[in-house]
């Protein structure tokens, strides 16, 4: 099964824009920052004989430069090193002679790897002595980043502009639609400044993901007052998948919309494949440590050791990784109180640490060791997932002791790691029923004093295995709304095998969903106006338009296709549902047009009520329809 | 891209029972019925050389007897009329001379039509002059009828027996997994009986669609307090499909678990495509008259009349339709407050009312004649679904005041239907975000007197056109929990084009999930006990038991055997998520088979605390892993 390692090739990216959309980039006005954005054009509206301008909408945009026709990319060389000048600009870090890893330096040894390995490795950078390179240490000092600029500009998705542009069409320049549309009390404002940012970042409340050694990203926050984002995994296995396939993995997954990438990778290899990952990721990616730990110790819990874990963060923090999940909650004392739960530990890093400590009959090195690790991830700016590495793995488990004793201690953590001025955000779980969700995002909130939560769905109910998107996309829109800063994506292969591509697109897509659900549901001002300008598309018959404003236009365009393929068909002012006689949104532009040509005021008919208006109407004598 | 019309074959069905389920019967006690159920037989758990049984999990069963190997289907003679000697029985009704509906005759009488005609049609039951023969009638009069037992015998699903068995399999005798199995709270209780299926039917809280023509349907309900049902759509179109595909899309959606069937053809051969469908489905089928009615008069809204409709009603009722959609909320009062919308009027239903009632300057012939529409619907048990007409077709156009007057109307019709003792349902939104779903079940509740809610979604977002299964199961789910009796799905290629085989799958287990994941967040007893046996299934490794236990074992299976075909991989205990030294489920099994050595009662740790217990581990000196 086990397929040859290979290395990837610029053939296997994804590179073209996505139909209808152009990269666009805005500048900063603090710092000298160019913010990448997706600009989606289009077409007027045509009716009546009249025509009128629909204005551009600019979306967050995930793809990094691959959707630029004008960026030259290499994958051998690696992206542009965007953060570069900022970082070093600011005098506070030191390029290393030499990786700090001793593993890692064994690796570069390696000859028989030479064949897989990233051609272009750099020295690694690390804060001067005694310095703190993290986001938080700037926000706290009061410093506004370029980091805090660029996200403060990328999330409010020149919303400002399309309402000012907005407001120049008049109503008599636009026609009805326009005037019509009823943003009502949901008319997006731009609210957020980059001492916002700043702010958040510094009381802990959101989180800003990028190593000094990942200057490849682009900047994004992950925090309850922004946009909700969405995490995907991807990463080999002892018996699945190459380096090529899991690069262009990523690349993929950050196409459709994916805000960051956690490489999990438990396979042979492990290092080499999370540099060419790291060197070709425009977002920020998670790792999670002990595993490939685990596997430098032939994958017997018991032979780890803090040495070999310290070595390993070590690594991986100067190779580019920007946050950490830590399975430091999951003390010996809860341990027990899994042993009656229908699925026990489900976490991997869960169950490794419940096997060590068992079989040490000692407390969780991570715990113990906790104030170490600040020290390494303080000095790259890795921020930390702390692990629920105790997460229910079914509804029966939802909610018990095992799962809220844990989060307790994450909530203490939490507080020793902004002591640190480490960024820090909480994973959450798993598997709880509708009515049990609530409960957990306020527990969160209480015993972590705000800091992010980022969970794995949840999945709502445990019979729909091939569908896990699904059952887990409602319960992480339900989470979202109620505060949950990113969501883990989960794919249609849980619990049954690794995700393909189309698994991971599947995945994204569910997750966009339920973080545009949420961006909805809480009142985000970068939310709505794309529902509207997508619904006036699909109103107006502007196919095209209404396949480029969504989330997938290729497959909105496939499935329009199936059944109407003519190209007439996507100018056609009926869809294949009803047939050119029975459509009706045909037939409300119909009620318009007449309400129009009565010249009839709503206000005005809902004021003298049905009586009065229908004898008016047969005063009138018109006939309206042919 | 019209295909001749072709009537079923055998070769079209699908026939074969889900892996591992087998269909029972279970036999009434108050009446002489037999329910049918199906049963996934499960295998022995096989740990530590010790083997123990796993009780056979039966679950609710909608596929009718195509899944029955025993049973005869030939979809030229229909299926068996199950209900037929209950409806004769009760003495109430007799057969007509002659089909009472004028259009009806004609096509009868159409020998072109002849070739696509369903061969075995037989005259039409009608109550007896002055009688009332449905449910509602019934159930105030106290009686409880053979569809009522049946209801309650399937919604059980055999609970009270499954845990009389697993109080059987002692706490020894099963294990430790088996007894560790924290239904806690939940422990699953049968509670629905025949007298409670009968007053909610009375107190208008539930519905029992069954018109005495389709005596084929296995009896279900409706209502809040039972289990959340689904419905899904077929149907052909002026530019799409075939009857011999509507039939197969009918059992196939059977199959996977749709609840109800609306037929919404708006083609040719509507009539007959109907007959085929009613004939050989086992579940209630519902329609929206004035479809057809409109293609009676050639699309023209306009030149519909009261006439036209009535005929239309008479003729579906005496082929067997269960339930109507009728928009009646739809009054000329509101229509105006939908000009200034984003979506205007999406319903096609509510579409054409407006359009015939601004051509006439008059109140929708529906409302006028509503008492009219009654006196015929209770001849034949036909219930009401009264339609939406006026539901928001995008997020902006959410609970505005034309969606809530048409609501506030539906709850004065449904007081007349009452007062007929026409069972009732009323159907909601759309496209709502979720933090305005609450408001339209509790508004509905309120202003409906509790009459059962049927939601389409609500879709969450406008965004995802080709994702709206997902868009709007989160929607769907969150509506179920707070209420809704049944959700009518939406498949992926909603607002793009009319569903193949594959989407209505896809629909109806983005249905199947929501509904489930409600009757959970609901703590229906009859709901959590397949999760669990679910989960722990996944947990011991018995791969084939996840399967046959899930929703889709078909997928499921397919999926795990991309990664790990050979048959070996079904029996291993690992996954290809984590190779085999790597599976933290295995580890988990390590650490219970490790509490179980030592002797520890979880309990008893759990009161030592942790420094107790450490030392007491030390003492021990055990050396519990190799």
């Amino acid at each position: 099964m086990k397929k040859e390692e290979i290395t990837p090739g610029q053939q296997t990216i994804t590179r073209a824009p996505l139909t209808g959309s152009r990269k666009i980039y805005v500048q900063g006005k603090i710092h000298d920052i160019k913010v990448a954005m997706r600009e989606i054009v289009l077409s007027d509206t045509k009716m009546n004989g009249k025509s009128e301008v629909n204005i551009p909408v600019t979306v967050y945009d995930t793809s990094g430069p691959y959707t630029d026709p004008n960026a030259a990319i290499d994958l051998k060389s690696g992206l542009e090193r965007l953060r570069e000048g900022w970082i070093l600009g600011r005098g506070d870090v030191e390029q290393l002679p030499e990786f700090s890893s001793e593993y890692c330096r064994q690796r570069m040894a390696d000859k028989n790897l030479d064949s897989l390995r990233f051609e272009h490795i750099r020295k690694p950078l690390k804060a001067k002595p005694g310095a703190n390179v993290s986001q938080m240490h700037y926000a706290k000092l009061g410093t506004i980043t370029q980091e805090m600029e660029y996200i403060a500009i990328r999330e409010n998705q020149r919303i400002d502009e399309y309402n000012e542009l907005l407001a120049q069409n008049k109503r008599g320049q636009l026609g009805h639609q326009h005037a019509g549309m009823n943003f009502g009390a949901n008319t997006p404002k731009s609210h957020i400044t980059a001492e916002f940012v700043r702010s958040e970042v510094a009381l802990g409340r959101a989180i800003i993901p990028n190593n000094i050694n990942h200057p490849e990203s682009e900047p994004m926050i992950i925090g309850r007052n922004f946009l909700v984002k969405i995490n995907t995994n991807i990463g080999n296995s002892a018996v699945s998948s190459s380096i090529e396939e899991e690069v262009e993995k990523a690349v993929w997954s950050c196409r459709w919309g994916g805000d960051t990438l956690m490489d999990l990778s438990t396979g042979k290899n492990i290092h080499e494949t999370r540099e060419w990952i790291i060197r070709n990721c425009p977002v920020p990616v998670g790792t999670v440590p002990i595993y490939q730990a685990l596997e430098k110790v032939n994958g017997k819990a018991e032979d780890l050791t803090w040495e070999i874990f310290r070595d390993t963060l070590i690594e991986q923090a100067e190779q580019g990784v920007d946050y950490f999940t830590i399975h430091a909650g999951v003390r010996l004392k809860y341990i027990p109180l899994t042993a009656k739960r229908v699925t026990g530990i489900v976490s991997r890093g869960g169950s490794i640490m419940a096997k060590w400590c068992l079989a040490h009959h000692k407390e969780n090195f991570l715990y113990t060791h906790f104030e170490e690790i600040c020290d390494i991830m303080k000095a790259y700016d890795v921020a930390f997932s702390l692990g629920d590495g105790l997460r229910p793995g079914s509804i029966a488990d939802a909610n018990d002791e095992a799962q809220f004793g844990e989060l307790e201690t994450l909530g203490e953590l939490t507080k020793i790691a902004w002591k640190h001025d480490i960024q820090t955000m909480i994973e959450g779980p798993g598997h709880v029923p509708m009515h049990m969700i609530k409960e957990n995002m306020d527990k969160q909130l209480k015993e972590c004093q705000e800091a992010p939560f980022y969970t794995l769905g949840p999945l709502t109910t445990d019979i729909a295995p091939g569908y896990d998107h699904i059952t887990s996309a409602i319960g992480a829109a339900m989470i979202g709304w109620f505060g949950t800063a990113m969501l883990c994506y989960v794919t249609p292969k849980e619990h049954l095998g690794l995700p393909n591509k189309k698994d991971v697109k599947d995945g994204v897509m569910a997750y966009k969903i339920a973080a545009h659900a949420a961006d909805l549901a809480k009142g985000h001002p970068g939310a709505q106006y794309r529902d509207n300008a997508l619904s006036k598309a699909r109103f107006e018959f502007r196919w095209e338009d209404q396949f480029n404003l969504s989330l997938d236009p290729d497959t909105a365009r496939e499935y329009h296709d199936e059944t109407l393929p003519a190209d007439g068909a996507k100018i056609a002012h009926f869809c294949s549902m009803c047939g050119p006689h029975f459509c009706s949104m045909k037939i409300t532009q119909d009620v318009r047009d007449y309400a129009d040509r009565i010249g009839m005021e709503e206000d005005e008919a809902l004021r003298l009520g049905l009586e009065e208006k229908a004898k008016e109407f047969k005063d009138a004598g018109a006939e309206i329809y042919l």
